[in-house]
């Protein structure tokens, strides 16, 4: 039996196990410290009032003989797929129900995707980004080239029409940077990738942070991006459901390569792969997509936005070069005085005792970057905040 | 772009989607006459109530700030995964719980690990049964070979020592035939795989029906098993969890092909491509594990091995031949007068009104041979029986 050797290449990573490292040295050596942690992208509110209830009724519905559900669709339930359609609609996009599969969570879909897609295409990974993206590539032993994002492109970088790439991944608003791609720029990829017959993978998950309304939050509100791409959405940011796990991709029903639909390839690999979402989640999702859900998690999205937006106006006042934390729960900044991204680590855990994210974690172009998250306790958020200010 | 050819290898299946079509067009021509079903493999009884009682328990945590949770463990929390080693010690059955990995269920692990695996490697694949073992191979390209079963070897193929296997399934006791290996034709198998250094995949979906304590109901209660197989498990069948799904798969930490360690590496695929299991749904499998649990769950087992050994006894007053229904929930049966599997169903349905599984639908040498579950209502089965006994 031989393993599959593509693993091998894999780089470990050491970037949360490093860091919890140095914070328990740190707090071992000073415990009379508090410590403010700005570095987990965790949700840290409960779930919305709207949300428990749906999940105790259908709880409650299985433990009736009349009520309850084994095998699910494995594609999902039509009332919550109606009720994601209905979601993408205040958007302004259409899309049948039988275009969008209810799953546990980007993270599964995002890796299971290339299941369908052969290991020779070439892949195109920005960087800096979310780290599964190199490695589930790697794991099928695909070529990856890397799109870099640097202060001048702020971080969000555009096609270069002197290589063709086969899949392309865009995460926008994006993880780490809180970079979020126009309109204009997006449909540039969209038409890159539509003229190299290229697939577009869009990473959405953050996208119920963007209030902008000049901004998209679909790569779907695009002309001709039903043609070229797949988009992967989470309810973890959106409504909370990190340890809830819920969330979806769509995948158009004229998208083709070799004649084939990428919606029916899909479907046979989850018919084969995948037993569907828990029914009592399920209905907590459906939750999320009512007008009181909907009411319930907006809140809890401004709750967050406004610590990014406390954490933005201390770095502007502190004249520390930052982008995201506007439509993002992120913010990304250049870490002063030249420090790299672990020097700056240190040095704000041991003089301000506040932890964040090193930008390296993210691809190359990290380094010398820091994130700083927004999902945090308010007080907290407020007092790492000063911290960080009144540093010399 | 292009996709994943050996998609466009798979054979469709129509065994499901057939059935239904045949049973729609026959009520819809005879709209008076009540259907008995014992074709479908789902479980009918509701949840039991320990397990109700966690999940919305879990539910309230998840709705306050103090106990709320976000990500989890990928491999599960300690809670379950020490839960689920406390029920194989009762087997005699020693793991770590780092050996033990939580998912959403057989099906999806029983796919994915096949993630870790060289394409390269040549796969045996016991025929009939469950197809999913043989689609997802396909997809991946590999080559197949079946280890036949028959009436002579009572449904349960044994190793042949002039073929070299990489990868070997078992599925015990088996779907769809109910056939239950011996301690000593499952250690022929360990041994067998020791020697030419295969992998076993050995699904014990059904090992709850196991009541006979000289059958074996996991592969490592056999010696040898640690540095051969990995175990998948569900509790869909051994708690009614189709549609709430929480499974497990075991990992050994001896295991290892090419000096790699398979835990390390199914570890590290889970990592990047899971995101474990709704906390909610894994409090209410750790209550499927408690005392008061295991009871709950033995008296729902109990009900349907009743339906399995009245189909048992209809078949035998009958006269056909059949295996299975005593330490499963499937009773597998040679069709009478020679009927092939699709005559036989149509044989049932018109004239007895029962709706049954064709074997042939599980592979080659299904075909002559029939389904039927014990998962319905006692009622109902009751008079599917009587039917079936008074065909002429």
């Amino acid at each position: 039996m031989k393993i599959n050797t593509n693993f091998l290449d894999l780089k470990d990573s050491y970037l949360f196990s490093t860091v919890a490292k140095k914070v328990k040295a740190f707090q071992e050596s000073n415990p009379d410290k508090e410590i403010y942690r700005l570095g987990i992208g965790d949700v840290t509110l409960p779930l919305v009032p709207a949300v428990v209830k749906a999940i105790h009724d259908a709880t409650d519905e299985m433990s009736k003989k009349g009520s309850f559900r084994g095998y699910g669709p494995e594609q999902g339930y039509d009332f919550l797929r109606e009720g994601i359609a209905a979601y993408y609609s205040r958007k302004g996009v259409k899309l049948d129900k039988d275009e969008i599969f209810v799953s546990d969570g980007a993270k599964s879909d995002l890796g299971n995707i290339l299941d369908i897609l052969h290991p020779d295409n070439k892949v195109l990974i920005p960087d800096p980004v979310y780290p599964a993206y190199v490695d589930t590539n790697v794991m099928a032993g695909r070529k990856i080239d890397t799109a870099q994002g640097n202060q001048s492109n702020s971080f969000k970088p555009m096609p270069d029409k002197n290589y063709k790439a086969d899949i392309i991944y865009i995460c926008s608003p994006n993880n780490p940077t809180g970079a979020v791609y126009t309109y204009d720029e997006l449909k540039e990829w969209v038409d890159y990738a539509n003229s190299c017959k290229a697939l577009i993978l869009f990473d959405s998950a953050y996208e119920a942070f963007v209030g902008d309304d000049d901004l998209p939050g679909s790569i779907f509100e695009i002309e001709g991006a039903r043609t070229c791409a797949i988009e992967f959405c989470s309810l973890s940011k959106t409504a909370g459901f990190t340890g809830t796990r819920c969330g979806y991709t769509v995948v158009p029903s004229e998208l083709e390569f070799d004649g084939v639909k990428m919606n029916s390839l899909w479907n046979r690999r989850q018919c084969t792969k995948f037993n569907g979402v828990p029914y009592i989640i399920q209905r907590g999702a459906q939750a999320v997509f009512s007008e009181e859900g909907l009411a319930q998690i907006k809140a809890n999205i401004a709750y967050y936005k406004e610590n990014a937006r406390m954490i933005h106006e201390g770095l502007e006042k502190k004249g520390i070069w930052h982008i995201g934390g506007v439509n993002s729960p992120y913010i990304w900044l250049k870490c002063p005085d030249g420090m790299t991204s672990w020097e700056y680590f240190d040095h704000l855990l041991t003089n301000a005792q506040v932890v964040g994210t090193p930008g390296a974690g993210f691809g190359a172009m990290g380094e010398g970057y820091f994130r700083l998250t927004a999902f945090g306790d308010r007080e907290k958020t407020a007092e790492a905040v000063r911290r960080i200010v009144a540093l010399s």
